[in-house]
């Protein structure tokens, strides 16, 4: 069995701190280093956050919506992104967050988790808005080495109404969904590997966060208004190396500079570290 | 302004009959047909699929994931197919159940819905997981003739925790997802482009499923279990030309044989007319 992604992500935050550096090659940024919004445009920023994340940051995610803009030639920027990350050892979570029902998410697990698709990462988000148990193609693939981040809570006050509906047992959807992530890591036990996404910006869910048995990816810090403080008072009972922290626009307002970027990379390491 | 989404389909749906014919190249239809689980064989199989779908389907549904198994070279197919279907004059519908939150929606309706774009389609379908209100990114494109589906029901048992569980009015979150689009319906009067998904094994939802004022997309028709007379019963009260009913695996199946194929898209589309 491959080693688990849920000891993998541990090690790195351990050596580096909890940072994830978003890879956001949006209109907005690229315009504000003055960059073209193009294929030349998306490649130029990728690779600028990948040379500024690699030895200061855990993993890196590129957000696909910004690549998928262009198509199959956004796609091939992606690509390189993701072998370079291989090449210069960067986790990568594909923040797809992909999701469907049966042999379609096999398809989708096949994509962004084996060995043998071009998009191939080290770990993928994806959305449980047809039930967790519509998403076994994906947790087949912990024992791969592979991870999984599923959507919980996100940072967005819209999601509020569905992510807080009541179950008929009278527990909140976004409980549920932990819930059954944390089950599913029991039975994988010393896996690890199945995460949740769960916005810095939202309220604590019922659910003892600490019995996840597997990572959480946290967004919703810097430009979307959470502080570490948040995430430490949020996460404050979870093991060590299981909370990992992406910051995007606030790093990537930075650029182009390359050493400005560095600098921020470190800088963010740096303030996150304190809590985790 | 640019003639609706609504509209659009409609005519179709008159002249040509309420069919939508999946294009999922699977690993298992591949093998079935003896082809390759490669970029060739996805090509093989989606212009197989165009081209015995060209005038007797109202528009055919490209199952994203399936493309995506093959990053950059598998879009490459999807593009070309998006753009033959354009030019043979079928709507195109891209099932890629994207949604994410804030600007990343935004990117993910210019990939799949803005003419810049070469997956640029005549509708998408997007999941609601974030909330409704987080889709208005896509909502945005409406006005320009674009089409949106949003999934309110999923036709697997274990969407049902979530979309049935209960907002803080007590209310379905099916049917708060159904009201909110009828909603912006009403708001964009005659538009008529943003419609649902709704899989025909689920039982009816409490909303009044004709008052959407906009189509339904109703997969599960064929081999996952409904009939057409189940999709009868449920929309039996919607306007005409507002029900678009897609089967993949049972036109699928009966491939590779061209006619073969144009058999069972026309016997699956003269099975659908006499209900809807």
């Amino acid at each position: 069995m491959a080693e688990s992604f849920g000891v993998r992500l541990q090690e790195r935050i351990r050596a580096l701190g909890p940072l994830c550096v978003g890879v956001d090659p949006s209109p907005a940024v690229l315009g504000a280093w003055d960059r073209p919004d193009s294929v030349e445009g998306l490649e130029f920023l990728s690779l600028a956050v990948l040379e500024a994340s690699v030895g200061h940051a855990a993993a890196i995610k590129p957000q696909v919506a910004y690549f998928e803009r262009f198509g199959s030639a956004g796609y091939r920027v992606l690509e390189r992104l993701i072998a370079d990350a291989r090449d210069a050892d960067v986790l990568v979570i594909a923040d797809a967050k992909r999701g469907d029902i049966g042999a379609t998410n096999e398809a989708y697990a096949a994509a962004w988790l084996d060995e043998s698709s071009p998009l191939c990462s080290d770990a993928v988000t994806v959305s449980p808005f047809t039930g967790v148990g519509a998403l076994t193609p994906f947790f087949a693939r912990l024992s791969a080495g592979r991870g999984v981040f599923v959507l919980a809570a996100t940072s967005n006050e819209e999601g509020r109404v569905l992510q807080r509906a009541r179950s008929d047992d009278d527990e909140a959807v976004e409980d549920v969904i932990l819930r059954s992530l944390a089950e599913i890591n029991r039975r994988e036990e010393g896996l690890g590997g199945l995460g949740a996404v769960l916005g810095a910006t939202r309220e604590r869910p019922r659910f003892d966060l600490a019995s996840l048995a597997g990572p959480y990816l946290v967004p919703g810090v810097g430009a979307q208004g959470a502080s570490p403080e948040d995430v430490g008072r949020l996460f404050q009972r979870c093991p060590p190396g299981t909370v990992l922290v992406n910051v995007s626009r606030a790093i990537l307002n930075v650029g182009p500079e390359r050493s400005a970027l560095r600098d921020a990379v470190r800088t963010w390491r740096d303030n996150l570290a304190i809590f985790l």
